[in-house]
């Protein structure tokens, strides 16, 4: 895939939708790891999360006929809020298939901007599934997380955005769940410049894709619940993400779930913003890796804000 | 005071120090207001407020040499930890007088950064006065909090900013505690175009500089407490802010504190950045002003960020 062309493209069809976010120099972090460091805040993005860069760019690939007669997706997350945000903007409607389990706090920050939620299945892969059929009967599109190029591309603009507004990135850290925007950020990235480091950051209570990196395939691992919600769980067989973790994925990095809380209060003390769990791995990813980052000048992607006021508060108390 | 010439001065001066802050805009406010709501984020400067900026003004119009004998200052919360940590980026010694009832989170503030602090007095007033004194015995600078223009102008750094950030901007919400923020802001501002409206934020149960507008005079006025710490208090007799807010404050709108916790829950929801109380009071202030609003382009002034955690326990709570 020719990620320089893909994402340019991407940059201009979703500029209406998103926001270009900051980079912001930390002085606290770069004291505390002898490197420069800087954070891409994504945490500041429409909706509170990356998610959108992805939808936004698949939603605005679909002929308007095609738009009209909505569309279809799975999640109880941040991509189920950025699909219901970007379809209020267009003027184009949805459904959202959620499991049972899925908390109200994160339904009602999908209704919120008017989708149609679903509720189908135990767990996210049987809502999923459910989800996928009912695309297929009704022909209309199903908007996948990560397994389409065309959500990834849209991811792939986070790294666009890096190379315009800082020169000289050593190494860029981000988070892995299902890989999208890792493999967006790093393909871009690692074909205008093979010298990038992309170090992939997951918890150790769900380290599914780098445990399938080092088996040199797509393997079931088993998952732990962890504060990193919207990284957690296992990888679709076939996505096609996996290849491109292979290809642009220098190195992984687990941590511990009290290395991500120590991590995010450290964030919120310091950087003044909320993060949810899954931006704080990117952060606590610099603390395993000390000895790689002495004079080099790294960038952590924040890759979203979204916490449960009941989250927040366990992690502040 | 041609605050044009001071305020483009301050800017060049104290560039090495500070951060220029983004200028956001805010859909939930927008549609909440039915205005074009931005916010200008101070929360995102370092220390975690604006007063970095007056701080920075005044320590460097000093002479070298005079720096190097170090200041003096009286501040429980943002300008206290202001000072610290400019003095540190410049290699320089200073001593902070506080209260005795100031908090252990604020002190810790103070002192992280190297600056030496004193207990002194029952009340900041006390401890001010103390300062002043030790300042006058060593023969050293006095560092106010708000009264001295260079600080003033210092403040008005965020007001240049703005201009250059954003066109056509109708009106600006502040905070108003001694009113050293709003007298450089809407100094700057009004000099460069008398049209944009300057909107002074108070809490009911602290709404000093208001009451003194009213009277035309500075008074004592009866203050309860106030999450809104940072503009807590009374004005020092004879500060040269009251003639400021008189010639460039258009309006005073004063704000009940469940307003103030509704306003910083609401930010924390929507924008994902923290906040304190003295912020939280600028935008509560749009609330009250709602008829003035539609249609326009304002910008509300986020003055800082540092909220103690059990005051925002009590606030998401």
């Amino acid at each position: 895939v020719d990620f320089l062309k893909s994402v340019t493209q991407a940059v201009k069809r979703i500029a209406p939708l998103i926001r270009e976010t900051p980079v912001q120099h930390s002085r606290y972090f770069s004291d505390l790891t002898g490197a420069e460091i800087f954070f891409k805040l994504e945490n500041l993005q429409y909706t509170g999360s990356f998610k959108l860069r992805g939808v936004a760019n698949c939603l605005l690939s679909l002929p308007e006929a095609v738009l009209q007669h909505g569309v279809i997706t799975a999640s109880s997350g941040n991509h189920g809020a950025a699909l219901s945000y970007a379809l209020s903007r267009l003027g184009a409607k949805g459904t959202v298939y959620v499991p049972e389990n899925a908390s109200s706090t994160k339904l009602d920050a999908i209704r919120r901007y008017g989708a149609e939620v679903r509720v189908f299945g135990e767990e996210t892969g049987q809502s999923e599934l459910q989800a996928r059929l009912v695309a297929e009967e009704k022909g209309i599109p199903y908007v996948s997380p990560y397994n389409d190029i065309v959500v990834i591309a849209g991811q792939g603009t986070v790294g666009f955005e890096l190379a315009n507004q800082l020169e000289n990135i050593d190494a860029v850290y981000v988070s892995v769940g299902g890989g999208g925007l890792i493999s967006g950020v790093g393909g871009y990235l690692k074909q205008l410049n093979p010298d990038i480091e992309i170090i992939g950051c997951m918890p150790e209570n769900s380290p599914v894709m780098a445990k399938c990196a080092e088996a040199g395939e797509i393997i079931e691992w088993p998952v732990l619940p962890t504060i990193s919600d919207g990284t957690a769980g296992g990888i679709e067989p076939g996505a096609i993400t996996f290849e491109y973790c292979q290809q642009y994925v220098d190195d992984y990095v687990l941590v511990a779930e009290d290395e991500i809380r120590t991590a995010m209060r450290r964030f919120m003390d310091n950087e003044h913003m909320l993060l949810e769990g899954a931006a704080g791995v990117a952060i606590a990813g610099l603390g395993r890796m000390a000895k790689r980052l002495a004079g080099k000048r790294v960038v952590v992607v924040i890759c979203g804000a979204n916490i449960s006021r009941q989250t927040l508060l366990n992690v502040i108390q």
